[in-house]
């Protein structure tokens, strides 16, 4: 070690002789070099290098959410490393801006020589997906085709066998109906929650009655109504069922009663973390449908909207998985369910004693 | 002059008096002071103040292409100023970031005392959406009624009138219409253009006549056909006629020509500045999308996805808009007429010569 | 409330009227109208929203701070609205990207009737250092006089008066020499410490003399003697005192005890939300201090180097704040007082106990 | 080829075998694991992708520049690499985003497995340094040792190769010293410039003389004559020439005038492209300045400032590259030199009619 040189060092631990020589352009093979080929192969690299940190980082949150019981001093490199995939899409996001910089023109010259290749088409990524939780079953067909048709068989496998652990959404899942708090001892956050609702409709329909009339009126009664039918949604179980079943939600209702417990009274020493942990897996749903929203305009830009043939074009299949392939929705659609803090309850005292810690309460 | 305080020059010439007395809190006026909603205004203040940017860029941009010659010099200031627009929605799009640190929970806070408003709902925004080159009949119904009828009569106004001016785009189309080098004495860019693309697709057929057999020649002989048609759509006037009435195309034939034009032969110098106002019209657009599709985002992590109710949440009018509201696709679609430069046509000399600076020739 | 149009809400609610009536531009008035005066008046309107918004997060952060005990709830907040601050840190550095599209011949044409006006003579960003821990004596000369001699008095007063009340920095100070676990009954983190440091070195020592020889033997030692002398910099009451005199260090050295035990035992649930506390801090120093680095280059690039005269160009004051003007750099360089954590003692049960939450441990 | 499956493709073009099996852990090899140094590899690892992608866009700038009279086309392909570079940068700059999210205490734990390798100790970012205009003369030490005492032979000469072709600063240069219209026929640029700026200097003095008197007007006629001493800098060529041999200029007067030139009347046709390259130019110096900046930061952040050493720290070498590194501060200096457009002489039409193109004027 002490004879080696920092920049032997610096190369051998980066392993540089093989990184940099690991592009070889298509159109250089084919005798007509194009410029611009090189940032195209190098993008694409950079990409699947982002790919291998994210399943890194996956393996080690995944790993924690799979304990029996997770430790409270989880939470940390969780949320570390959650925010870290967060940033990592948002430089994935960015690093589209010098793609740009390529004129379309420039992309046709050496397009030919590519195939079909695309970011999309790769392995790293389909065990993204599945791993935060896209199911086979909720994923738009790639041509006509399952979207790992085109994959080897090895790759094949491997994104089957993920598809059989569970998924982050499920270990969420799992996670949030564990919770012990929403139904303590005699405390049941969901009636009380029902009541502070139902109360809140009733003091409105109060307030409006002696304030409005005739047409106004009726289209303000009809307004409550509507709200309460929203309401009803979560707190009539055999909707929910139904929901479950139209894929309206995904998650399970005492899951729901969770996050819905931990947003609202967030500020509890214990729900801190779990709180930013919903916030950071609406993050990072957030980021990945960003990410595919630009990556299909740079499509766009590049290929334009090639049409007219039987099958969807590459950009109408990447635009259509910006909605569709989303993950996290669920925890979007729970600020439909709020209500203002001053018609929440409180938490009763042996609640939130129980939430604090030891070394506050002496 | 001389006796004011640089303070009261910097205090006065940004009328800071009346600028950081113009947030007063709905919330606290109800008796209910909600935190962020100081956050809120704020956010939708400066908003309004880069929309009067926008708008102040755009009156000098279409004022320059309202001349009956638009001065070569004008593309320095032009350009300029649109590289600025798209600079503006990107931090636009930016600060949403800051928005999103928002809790749902607080925004629930202060909703209810603020009525409908919205950064859409803004007047100035509906401006730069028109002058661009919105049309009315593309733009989508806000909870069943014309994006206008909620503005008061003077707003209604001012959008009409700006109606009945050249849009940007209309005012681009009319320029690409005049773009001299298309057909010049006897060079006829299309005619040698369509002569290219069919020579192109006859040299693969040809190459793949003698390598393939079978069903893999009759899958990529259909496909070569596949692309003939497609370039039939704007090699055949009649179809493009169509595609004009369809609304598959916007741009006039002679100006789609043009634009196809500055595209190729960007690097001869009259043309480098043209091909870099298509590109940034491109990021007009681009950028445009991405702040709606942010801004969508943010709406439905902030209210979730309401619904079942006769009208269209806020959410969906916003992510419909994504796809709907956009205005210069035309120039995306170009990219799928694009053929590798090795099949692309020299320029006459005597085209070319034209194209260059009267220094460099002489 | 049902009567008054949407329109008319949300213009009344941000007050456009007055806020988009604000923009006067000085060259209209000198006769010489200038096109970028209003992109450079907007800009710098823009930043003072940004300030009030920041000392509106600040003042709720500091009354949490300046309890007799914060209550473990406020750490949600603090942490929510610092992280705010942060990220409208970044949007005022990024808008810089909005302002350098404006050509410097454009600035010199509208720069004579400004006086002498920039983003760092506005009081409440004066207010904003202040607050957040930037003292008087630190501050830089600006033009040979002191940062507020151009204020009027006024605003003196404000930031006088701003001096008198704890700042952020000196609160936090306290805050953590409060921190009970870094002595809690028979445990002294401090003589754990020092002892873990000491064995590491020993250990360092042992091994190296076991394995080299002559020459590099002694540079290693040597290096291991460096080591030990800048650990005693904070062992050694004295050396700190000292230091502090210097002004190397500004944390007391309990409050320098308490972040290292924060950073050290960061996965403990109740040093979870400080350690992101301290993070946060350290984002803010960050940011501010990029802001001030891009400020200058944007003034470097507008109006160069003036100089050759007495006192110093506004972008060499302004280059030299970016290093002078730093507030929370004492926690960056803690990182220098970090071992690996194979090296780091385990926290006794009894003290790691009290750190959980009452519902975790029964 | 046609046999290859997509994903196989995809795969063999980026050879992911290589690029995904490139990463392993000095930490595990030691046999304490450390999560967090596979983020640190890849990040360096997509650094050192960057740095080739680059190099590569030189290359062909270099070339263009390289050639006896650079084409007119040459400016359309070189300002698209040279945007590309500033974007690259821009990128590298927000890539430490995530690397921040690393907390210091995980670098130690992997630090003493690494060396003393960093990315700023890379052969191919010497190779950036130098080949856009970095002198060996202006760099600092490193540890006492020249720049690139610690490369392996190989890697030193292939940095002095590169120290012996012409740098981009010199191309620019070069090319700038080249420009025909400073001196055109009668038309002398320089001569109406001084007499432009006498006049404006003129011109203030009686204005200041007609309403000033006393103190203030001592007090402004020493102002008036800073300005004549500043631009005598430049007018006077002894004063140039002093001022290169000091290192305050860089560019030969011709260049400079140039430059200056370019600058004013960039509206020009045939100036258009130029004054973007200026601009470009000044952006990649502002880019690369501004990632060193964020560099030495997240080094503080990692590290601290350790110290107390005969030798400097990492992060106070990594600050002051910052301020002595940089390589085109010329062209913002240019901007005290500028004055305002209604004391700007106008061009003879002569003069103005050659930078026009032959189709606009016949």
């Amino acid at each position: 070690m002490s004879s080696a040189l920092p920049w032997d060092q610096y190369s051998n631990q980066l392993q540089l002789d093989k990184l940099l020589n690991a592009q070889h352009l298509q159109s250089n093979a084919a005798g007509f070099p194009a410029h611009d080929e090189m940032l195209f192969i190098q993008f694409h690299q950079i990409y699947e290098l982002w790919f291998k940190q994210i399943l890194f980082e996956l393996d080690d949150i995944q790993m924690r959410f799979s304990r029996e019981k997770m430790l409270e001093s989880d939470m940390q490199p969780i949320l570390t490393y959650l925010n870290r995939i967060v940033l990592i899409f948002k430089q994935m996001e960015g690093m589209i801006d010098v793609l740009e910089t390529m004129p379309p023109q420039s992309f046709v010259d050496f397009r030919e020589y590519l195939g079909t290749a695309s970011g999309f088409q790769s392995m790293q990524f389909r065990l993204i997906e599945t791993r935060l939780g896209l199911e086979r079953s909720k994923r738009l067909c790639v041509f006509h085709g399952a979207f790992d048709d085109n994959l080897k068989n090895e790759s094949k496998e491997q994104i089957r066998s993920s598809e059989e652990r569970p998924s982050l959404f499920r270990q969420l899942e799992a996670w949030l109906g564990r919770t012990p708090f929403v139904q303590l001892g005699q405390y049941k956050f969901w009636q009380e929650y029902r009541d502070a609702v139902h109360r809140m409709f009733d003091d409105r329909t109060q307030a409006i009655m002696a304030t409005l009339h005739g047409e106004s009126l009726a289209k303000e009664l009809e307004a409550i109504e509507r709200g309460r039918d929203k309401f009803d949604g979560i707190f009539d179980e055999n909707k929910h069922t139904v929901a479950i079943e139209n894929g309206q939600w995904r998650l399970s209702l005492p899951a729901l009663q969770a996050a819905l417990f931990i947003t609202i009274y967030r500020s509890e020493p214990i729900l801190q973390a779990p709180y930013q942990l919903l916030t950071a897996l609406v993050d990072v749903d957030e980021l990945l449908a960003r990410w595919r929203f630009r990556h299909a305009l740079m499509v766009q830009r590049m290929i334009g909207m090639s049409s007219g043939t039987g099958g969807s074009s590459g950009y109408e299949y990447l635009m259509n998985t910006v909605r569709s392939h989303r993950i996290f929705t669920d925890l979007f659609a729970l600020s439909s369910y709020l209500i203002p803090t001053k018609s929440i309850p409180a938490l009763p005292p042996e609640v939130s004693h129980k939430m604090n810690y030891i070394y506050t309460t002496g």
